[in-house]
């Protein structure tokens, strides 16, 4: 099947699929999670192929250790899938609903957006994850995973249709792009009379291309150079505590801090109390001139604080107030998430107000930015784009609305 | 100023708008609609050099009464000002908020999008109505209007341009593109360092192009292939009203009936009755073949069906039930706005569940789908895609959000 092929098939499974009540969805995604589990021979054999040869390819440990499955990680997914049978369905809420002078009386219902793509890198979680959760909003999705991963993909998918067949879903509710060269994501990306919508989740390299060649809305997702403020009174061992915890709870993830600011006033304190924490746990420090005066610590370079190093490296900066912090997080932020610790009331509401990112904290972590934390139960991914859909991008992301009217035979004046 | 100049600082402008209070922004707006009657002189001396030009070059009347501009019609202008500083301000509204078990409270806010770029044809108040509202949602805008109006765009701007001096706010809140080359359009559609969303309002043709060339995100707006289903048992008497007022009222707008689709049982006596009185009105009707049985009429063409006329012509076909009235919907349709007209209530029920269109009605005329007639105040389009806005496009549609979170020093498990 080519891919024009596999584009109008979604397209029109996505057609049934915006018509299904809850609970034929949630059938659908419990079976699912029960042949992933009756499958997970095959899947978990697929999976030693992908992992052997990247291997022999010469991955790094980090990027196999994302494509690696195992009995554990299969048993999250059935996790994953019971998790999303549980929320509630955002399809046929009212978001509001009046009447117009004339008599008409207007309600904005929330509907599934389509057909949606979706192109990631090589994560088999993704895989189930994007699947249900599209399914549970009513739409069919297109997958596009990384190359290192197409075997478990395959066995994976091949499950979910199994699922889909006992459910009474269309085939194509689910497919995959079994063609892992970039020209065929090229394809893809121009295939606007199928996908409504383009989900890429990856590297900065990965979206930039997604975004430069795609004619089909794209959702940016992922890219977090997280900063926290600590200003001039803020509670120095709750500071080192957030830090600590932003910095190297999980230093992988896209809300994990970046850079540390640090009022002028308290710099001498907090730096040396801050780093041999940080430095004890295994992170390298790249601070500015001032910062270096406090803590033996590389220079860090203009390009350091623009950089998300999704690893244990923190870059330091010493300002002088609130208004520097917020130009430094102007400057160089990928609008993910900020955070100020103080304990000055106005300088709270002037972060707040100011900084112009998806999350903006007083006083807790930046680790938070997460759909599970902010209560939404699953999450596709973190947008860093204003548009449709802006930090934790959950199953409500994934629809669209349209308005209905019930009139009485009404005619425009 | 050299176009990526202008975008630089049409982008730092925003950063001053969006912190902008209500009442700042409004008193701008009304200096805005201050500087225009007191300019009028200059604008409208500047548009008769566009109306001369155009009509040299050969352009159609009812394109060059698009483009002229009179006393009324910037009284016109002046009125729009009024009524977007009298609409409530969308920014800084609380969508929802809630409190996490940790205790971190979370507010999602309305907050500007940011620097927005309008790409439109030759209506000078599009140039107007795209900068009050754009202010009034704390964005700045970058405008490129068609060149037949530049000289109408530029006194506007120049106007505007008073108006936020004496008001204080950026000078490049408002910028005008004066390049009107295709190069230049193209160049804008690659400025997402600078500009977070780009509106095209015009043909088909620009909104491809916009579409196929940005690397912006982009909302589609005014392609309406719209169509109304009278089923076997509508009071045929409303239905004439209905069909003839979405045809006729104001047959260039993109919420006009351009498909009439009348069920089978009914055909015999409603195409002779709905014919006589669209004729009259000077209504050119293209029916299928079964529809020309019934009155005299060209025959449809596979093409009339998937026409936008924005013209006096309707194509008109007799289908056998609801579902063929759907599928054929769902096949031509551009999904702006479609109405049933029935006393049937489970098929009323059906084509409301079913049809995938941004507006869909029940016994009304498909003419209501505007802004202002759906309660909005004003409205920037209307939007025929799914991403972030779909149908009427106004103030809280020019606005994103960001989460706050508010915490007593939490940190991630």
């Amino acid at each position: 099947m080519d891919l024009l092929n596999k584009g109008e098939r979604v397209k029109t499974a996505s057609r049934k699929l915006r018509l299904l009540s809850t609970n034929e969805k949630n059938e659908a995604i419990m079976l699912i999670s029960r042949e992933l589990e009756a499958q997970k021979g095959e899947i978990l054999r697929a999976n030693s192929i992908d992992v052997e040869n990247s291997r022999k390819k010469g991955m790094k440990e980090s990027l196999i250790d994302r494509l690696a499955l195992s009995e554990e990680r299969i048993a999250m997914m059935v996790k994953s899938c019971e998790n999303v049978a549980s929320l509630p369905d955002p399809v046929g809420e009212i978001e509001s609903a009046w009447v117009q002078k004339d008599g008409l009386l207007i309600s904005k219902e929330r509907v599934p957006i389509g057909a949606i793509g979706m192109i990631y890198e090589s994560r088999p979680n993704v895989t189930v994850d994007a699947s249900i959760l599209a399914i549970k909003s009513g739409n069919s999705v297109l997958l596009k995973g990384g190359s290192d991963a197409i075997n478990s993909n395959k066995a994976i998918v091949s499950a979910i249709k199994t699922a889909l067949a006992l459910a009474g879903l269309p085939d194509s509710s689910v497919e995959l792009v079994e063609d892992t060269s970039h020209e065929a994501v090229q394809e893809m990306l121009k295939m606007n009379q199928y996908l409504s919508l383009i989900i890429p989740r990856g590297g900065a390299g990965l979206i930039k291309f997604v975004v430069n060649n795609s004619r089909i809305p794209v959702i940016e997702t992922g890219t977090g150079n997280c900063h926290i403020f600590v200003d001039y009174n803020a509670d120095l061992n709750k500071a080192v505590e957030i830090v600590d915890n932003a910095k190297t709870q999980r230093p992988g993830t896209c809300n994990a801090v970046e850079t540390l600011l640090v009022h002028r006033d308290i710099a001498a304190e907090f730096i040396p109390r801050v780093s041999e924490v940080l430095s004890k746990k295994g992170v390298e420090l790249r601070g500015c001139d001032e910062s270096t005066k406090y803590w033996k610590m590389i220079s860090a370079t203009d390009e350091d604080f623009a950089t998300e190093f999704l690893d244990l490296v923190l870059a330091i900066k010493v300002v002088k107030d609130v208004d520097e912090a917020i130009m430094h997080i102007e400057k160089y932020s990928s609008g993910h998430s900020e955070a100020i610790l103080t304990n000055d009331y106005a300088n709270s509401r002037k972060f707040l107000k100011d900084v112009d990112s998806a999350a903006v904290y007083v006083n807790a972590s930046t680790r938070f930015t997460d759909g599970g934390e902010f209560g939404f139960g699953s999450e596709i991914g973190i947008s860093t784009q204003k548009l449709h859909a802006r930090g934790p991008f959950g199953l409500k992301e994934l629809t669209s609305y349209k308005y209905t009217i019930l009139g009485n035979n009404q005619v425009r004046k």
